[in-house]
C-alpha cells in the first residue's frame, strides 16, 4: 500500500499544505492565508476540512503515515507553537494534540529551518550526510543543525538559533532585543539596511530600495553599492560559517530561503570568506551549497520529512 | 568481580595514569614526564610497563574494562593523536592501536576537554543532565559539548572547538592563525595579556605579572587593574556562553581548568554577562557552575569516563 505523509508549513502570511510520498512526489498542494480567522480553532478547522477533502480525492489505496508541521517557534518535544511573534495567536498553542485528535496518526512539529534541514536529508543534497547545517535566509536567518543524522534540539527544543549568535559585538539592534545578531546583517532585511548604510556613508544620492530583490537586480546591472552590499553580507556570513565549523565540524552548509536565490552572488564570496577564517584542519573540506529544495514546495517537503525521519 | 578502568591524561608536560572503578575510587595514580623519550614507542613502553606493575599490585580480583586516553588532538573516530602542537612527536600517532595490541581491551581516545565533559557526566555535576557544555580554561580554552547524552564529535572527530570561535572580529592574533579567537581573551595567557594592556592603556607603572595566579592574588588584594582584567574576561566569556546557548540550548555550563580556580571572581560576573546577552526564552534558566572535578585527579577520571561511557 502507498505510504503518504502530509506536510504543513505555517508562515506568518500563508500556510501551505501538501500530501507527498516518500520519494517526494506531490499528490496535492493547497495554500491558505494564515491570518484573519479570529481564533486558532477556526484556523485549524479550515485546515482539517481541507485535508479531509484532499485525502478523499486520492484515487489509489494509501496509508497516512503521519503529519509533519513546520511552524515558527514549533517545539518538537512538546508538540506546541510557543509565543510566535508573527502569528496572530499568542501564548502556547497545543497544535500536535489538536491534529492528533482529528487524524489519529503520528504528528510531528518543528520550526521551519529544522524542517528544511530534514527536507535536505530525506529528499535533497544531504541524503548521504550525517553532519550538515541548513541555513534559511529570509526576513530573518534560521538554521537547522544535523549531528550524526539527528536534528539538534537541545534541552528545550529550541536549539539551533544561529541567527541569534553575535556577528558583531555591540552591532545592529535585533528584533530579539540583543545587539549584533547574525540575522541583523545576513537576511533580506539586513542586506537592505547594509545597502542604505553604504549609500549614506558614501553620500550617494540614489533611489532607495524596498527589498533585497531590488539590490540583487542592481548588483546584476553592475551597481557598485549593491555589489558591495552582497560582499559585506557574504563576509559576515562566511565568518559565521567558519565559527560554526569550529563548533560542529559539518560536512556541508546548505543555503536556502529568499536571499539564497541570489545564488553565486552570495554563495561564492561566502565560501571564500569562510575559507579565509577556517581553522587550518578544515580548509578546502567544507562545502557551501545552494539547497536542492527551493520554492514553496520545499516547505511542504521539509515538513513531511519530519514524518519519514521518525518513521 | 570488580570492574576497573585505566584513565590516561597526556599533557604537553606530564602524563598521569590512574586506575579507577566506576564510582571514581582511585586504585593507583602515577605521573611521568611526557618529554624526552626520543621516539613515541619508547614513551609508550614506559607507560605499558608502569601499567603492568600497577595492575599486578592490585590485591582483589578484577576485570580491566578498558583504557580511556585524553590527549591533545585525540581523534575519537580514528584512535589517533593528530598533529598535536605541544607534543614532541609529529604527524598522526596510532595510539589506540598500540594500546590495543598490548592490553587486548577496548581503547578510547579523545581530547582533554571532551574527557572532562565525560568525567562530569559519569562522576560529577552533570550526572542527571543530557545537554551541557564543559569549558576548560587553562593555557587555552577547550570545550566538551554533550548533546542528548552524547559528546559532539562532528564529521571528523574534532568538533567542539569553542576556543576557536570568534569573540571579537579582527581581534587578538591567535596561535591558530585566526584573529579574535575566544581563547586569546579567555585563558590564563589571555587574562595576562588583558592585564598588561590595561596597565599600559592607563599608563600605570606597576610590576608586570607572569601568570594568571598573580592577577588572581592581586584582585583579591583589591588591585583595580586585576579586578578589571577579570571583569573584562568574564564579559567576553559571558557573551560567548550566550551565543553557545542560542546554538545548543544546554542545561548548564561547567567551568574547569586553571583559571576556573578563581571561582566566583570569574564565574559570578560571567553568569551576569551571559544573562544580559541571552535570548529572552533562556533568561534565568541556564546554570554556570564550577566543575565538581578539579585538580590532576579529575583528568584521570575524565579519561576513564570514556570507558564507562561506552560500556
Amino acid at each position: 500500500m502507498k505510504e503518504l505523509a502530509i506536510g504543513i508549513d505555517i508562515g506568518g502570511t500563508n500556510t501551505v499544505i501538501g500530501i507527498v510520498d516518500k520519494s517526494g512526489n506531490l499528490y496535492s498542494e493547497k495554500k491558505i492565508t494564515t491570518k484573519g480567522y479570529g481564533n486558532f480553532e477556526s484556523y485549524l478547522n479550515v485546515i482539517f476540512l481541507l485535508i479531509q477533502n484532499e485525502l478523499s480525492a486520492i484515487k489509489e489505496t494509501f496509508r497516512l503515515s503521519g503529519i509533519g508541521i513546520g511552524a515558527p517557534n514549533g517545539n518538537y518535544y512538546k508538540g506546541t507553537i510557543e509565543h510566535a511573534a508573527n502569528l496572530e495567536w499568542k501564548g502556547i498553542l497545543p497544535i500536535a494534540e489538536k491534529f492528533k485528535k482529528q487524524f489519529k496518526v503520528p504528528i510531528h512539529i518543528t520550526n521551519d529551518a529544522n524542517a528544511a534541514a530534514l527536507g535536505e536529508k530525506i529528499y535533497g543534497g544531504a541524503k548521504n550526510m550525517k553532519h550538515f547545517i541548513v541555513i534559511t535566509i529570509g526576513t530573518g536567518l534560521g538554521s537547522g543543525i544535523v549531528i550524526n543524522g539527528n536534528l539538534l534540539y537541545g534541552a528545550d527544543g529550541f536549539a539551533g538559533e544561529m541567527g541569534h549568535t553575535t556577528a558583531i559585538v555591540d552591532g545592529r539592534l535585533c528584533g530579539c532585543g540583543r545587539k549584533g545578531c547574525l540575522e541583523t546583517y545576513v537576511s533580506a532585511t539586513g542586506i537592505v539596511r547594509t545597502y542604505q548604510e553604504l549609500l549614506s556613508e558614501n553620500q550617494i544620492i540614489q533611489k532607495q530600495v524596498n527589498n533585497s530583490e531590488e539590490i540583487y537586480r542592481l548588483a546584476l546591472q553592475g551597481n557598485a553599492s549593491a555589489i558591495k552590499a552582497f560582499d559585506y553580507t557574504a563576509n559576515i556570513l562566511g565568518k559565521a560559517l567558519a565559527d560554526a565549523v569550529a563548533y560542529f565540524s559539518p560536512e556541508a552548509f546548505f543555503i536556502t530561503g529568499g536571499l539564497a536565490e541570489a545564488g553565486d552572488l552570495l554563495i561564492k564570496p561566502t565560501k571564500t570568506y569562510m575559507e579565509e577564517n577556517l581553522l587550518e584542519i578544515y580548509k578546502n573540506k567544507i562545502m557551501v551549497l545552494q539547497s536542492e529544495l527551493q520554492g514553496s514546495f520545499s516547505a511542504i517537503l521539509g515538513a513531511s520529512a519530519l514524518v519519514w525521519n521518525e518513521y
